[in-house]
């Protein structure tokens, strides 16, 4: 079986999601994680067109050295009637002093007329000049055949002319695009397999996600024929996206046995996703295939129960495999099995038959019944396994608060809160004023407690939700908050409910600081040097 | 060709996503949203697995009277070694009273020994026999043939017997299920076919996203024979979600010709994605196929130019056709005459070129940058159309409020509320307490409104919720609050934006009031006997 070439474009492509901006910093740290994972080829930018590329391929040339990936700089053909050693974008291309350079060049009539307003005869010459104008200088060229398909539905022999206008040039691969996105899976099929036909350059695929089926059109090229994949890290690109090489890879590899990526380390797919979503400021999708936190998380309780007894009833992939984690949510329809079951994930130790199982079982039913959920706040899940054990401590104890949020006379919204807390036998009595209630009780308990608990610098609210549990509306309804909170290394959800807004806040603003201190205690015992605590 | 039957499980298999929970009451409003669409089937639930399902199918039966869709029932096939009749999950399923009933039944071995714990042949049984039990009963039944695909490739003669015994049984469409999620387009393709040729009753598809090919499953599905998709909105589902209806319709209606759902209103299917997200208290992906924030935004300056020149080039299909928004700065005049047409829809005639529209578009998209959205709040979009109009007149100005949660040496939780108000020229200074703050400022506000309109008695909060808009901005966040209230005869959603959550809910409940106000003058206005005005 043909090896399969993996051509990462979230550098450029990726960059043009919508709310993505990437500086050159973070395009450096992507690359080096890219190249850790052993990618073929990472697609830094397009030189010349804005200030942030150029700084970028200089900065890669003098401190990337990359170890198993190779760097493209990427570009279009030369313009309509200019020569490419005069051509502005041919000379960004060089300077940017890859030995791979992939440039696009319209195969759509259409596009050729309308935006390039030039004759289909120059076009071909634009193309193949480019190539063989790059290829003499030294490069290996790939070349993009931009709106490849939509080009093929129209003027199928106009298309095909200008991907071998590319190879005669001299381009090494010759990229299909389905630039829009929009083609269906059993046509793409078709015209891969029509275009292999009729040139030797080995092909790739490059497709967009606005039909929802990148994934697949990517993987049907490749079984077409196909020997290079571009997509992106996480689906990211203009619109709907680029096909997500996150999916790609395991689906070639584990399910199809295509020889890609012999060196590529699919234990770490799910952390570098999750790096990757991090440095560019998007939340990973809980429910995101194969890496996402929900992707291998088990709910029905009919699904929960025959997980255990064989993992395949209701797995497609072992989540090892691609450094993820099996996980049961705990719901009204878990039993006594998964809750030990979720108990040993979380760390904690609880045997199936003890009486500890049981109250734990029941106190999470009550809960639920009185509004709790657990699948997201697992912190709070935690924390509830914990205090059901003999020895666990309160860390601090609330006696009062108040809460006020006031507008008087025209003036400003002022919120402030006054907490009276015991943390072992000390009392302190704090007031914080802060943007709404939440927050302003947040800062009066931060402040009782960093004396005590300095780590609580480093922690901080990141999200908060809100729900009325409807359910029986007859009297006072009741609310749901979740918080997440998030410090250097980690993130965790926390619950409170209450007919109380602010009560329901409180408690789960108080569970997401008793577990940053059971984490850190935890870690210290793990470090194997036990810090005493102070008061 | 023939008809595609369109079967939403957003009820059912949907509420299995992570995160998501619905009251007997959200799935009340998620079937009717379907059924305005047109949607063929809409599975409500399981009944007898849990207290919530059955409400909800007792409540669909007093209240719910679909127009267009079928309400259908789902669970499992009788036990092993258990007579239907007697067999509690044949015994819910009948109490439920739907003319349309869905059992799934166990087509991979694997599960039938390890999960069932029975002989081949007793599942063969167990299948038949649910199946012409129930349609004894008179029901019309649908056969989802579990785990199917991985069946077929370790067993294939025994899954194709599964199939042929729910045939047996009467079953009116067999559906095949990718239960796990990752089968590859091809090879689901090819079994469909296969198994097509070896049964004499109409087949349906049901797949899962864990290899992220649902939609393109589907889609390969209809093409290799089937003729009922499953899928859910937005593809909520457990662990990767289920295939998503909202990219597979369109899919198969615009690319492809299928007939489906001729009466289905394509050019809702937008703001209904985004109607159930919302209620689903999930955010809609900007990414999403066709329906997203982003599916028509254009970014990089290559693109926006061309698609001045052509749409076509780099655009799969016109936004409009599935009621979703091209977005670029030029889009002004569409913009317009979208706002027009909203107005129209809500009751109020603006001309499309008059200073006013343009008032209202600048307004909105203002508020929308801050944070708004009226998707779900048309109330709160009625109620700023009016405001522009130079007769609008506000019925009552906040001078001062102030609110008060404070807990006291073990005491209860008090929440208080203190609102100063300007009715015409009168003051009104009041205060009350309530469950928790929101509740408190509604009653206090309703104290000082109450003499001057007695209709607001009839008038009370019906669901909250609270969404943090800018998740990892680290210092004051955004928050939006969506207020429902309810009458005799509506509801209607408000909402507003606000750092501070108290600010934020005040601004919806000042909304859901005046609307009510608004409201309530139209219907006077109707029944032609004007009421003067007190005060």
């Amino acid at each position: 079986m043909n090896k399969i070439c993996i051509y990462d474009t979230t550098l450029r492509d990726g960059a043009q999601s919508e709310g993505i901006s990437f500086s050159v910093n973070d395009k450096i740290r992507i690359a080096r994680k890219l190249d850790e994972l052993g990618v073929d080829f990472i697609e830094g930018g397009w030189p010349g067109s804005n200030p942030k590329d150029d700084e970028f391929f200089k900065e890669a040339a003098k401190n990337l050295k990359l170890k198993r990936s190779k760097l493209a700089a990427f570009g279009s053909t030369r313009r309509a009637d200019v020569s490419p050693a005069k051509d502005v974008v041919m000379k960004g291309l060089l300077r940017a002093g890859t030995k791979y350079i992939t440039i696009f060049g319209k195969s759509w009539d259409l596009h050729v007329k309308t935006v390039l307003k030039t004759t289909l005869n120059e076009n071909l010459n634009m193309i193949e000049d480019s190539v063989s104008y790059l290829r003499k200088k030294g490069r290996h060229v790939i070349f993009d055949a931009e709106h490849f398909f939509d080009g093929y539905e129209e003027n199928p022999a106009y298309a095909v002319d200008t991907v071998r206008a590319a190879e005669r040039g001299g381009a090494e691969t010759l990229v299909l695009c389905d630039t829009n996105g929009g083609t269906v899976t059993s046509r793409l099929f078709e015209i891969v397999e029509e275009v292999k036909a009729k040139v030797k350059t080995p092909l790739g695929i490059h497709v967009h996600n606005d039909a929802d089926m990148a994934v697949a059109n990517s993987v049907a090229a490749v079984q077409a024929g196909c020997v290079q994949v571009q997509g992106t890290f996480n689906g990211y690109g203009e619109r709907c996206g680029n096909a997500n090489l996150v999916s790609i890879l395991p689906t070639l590899k584990f399910k199809l046995g295509f020889d890609c990526l012999a060196q590529f380390e699919f234990k770490y797919l799910t952390e570098a996703s999750r790096y990757i979503a991090e440095i560019s400021n998007v939340k990973q999708q809980d429910a995101q295939p194969y890496v996402g936190k929900s992707a291998f998380a088990h709910k029905a309780g009919v699904h929960v129960n025959a997980i255990l007894k064989n993992p395949r009833t209701y797995e497609h992939l072992d989540p090892d495999r691609v450094g993820n984690k099996r996980r049961m949510l705990i719901s009204e329809l878990s039993g006594k099995s998964s809750v030990t079951k979720k108990a040993g994930e979380l760390g904690i130790k609880i045997e199936k038959s003890s009486p500890k199982a049981k109250k734990i079982l029941t106190y999470v039913q009550d809960l639920e019944k009185e509004g709790y959920q657990f699948e997201l706040a697992e912190a709070s899940l935690f924390l509830l396994m914990k205090r059901a054990s003999e020895t666990f401590k309160k860390q601090f104890e609330l006696e009062d608060f108040r809460v006020i949020v006031e507008k008087r006379q025209g003036g400003k919204l002022v919120s402030e809160a006054t907490v009276k807390l015991k943390i072992g036998n000390k009392a302190r009595h704090t007031v914080a004023t802060g943007d709404g209630p939440v927050h302003a009780l947040d800062q009066a308990l931060r402040k009782s407690l960093i004396e005590f608990y300095p780590s609580l610098k480093e922690m901080h609210l990141s999200d908060f939700r809100v729900r009325v549990l409807d359910e029986k509306a007859a009297t006072a309804a009741k609310v749901r908050v979740l918080i997440q909170s998030q410090d250097k290394t980690d993130s965790w959800w926390t619950v409170g409910v209450s007919e109380n807004i602010i009560e329901a806040s409180w408690l789960a603003l108080k569970d997401s600081i008793e577990y940053k201190f059971e984490k850190d205690k935890k870690k210290r015992k793990k470090n194997n040097h036990m810090i005493a605590k102070k008061a």
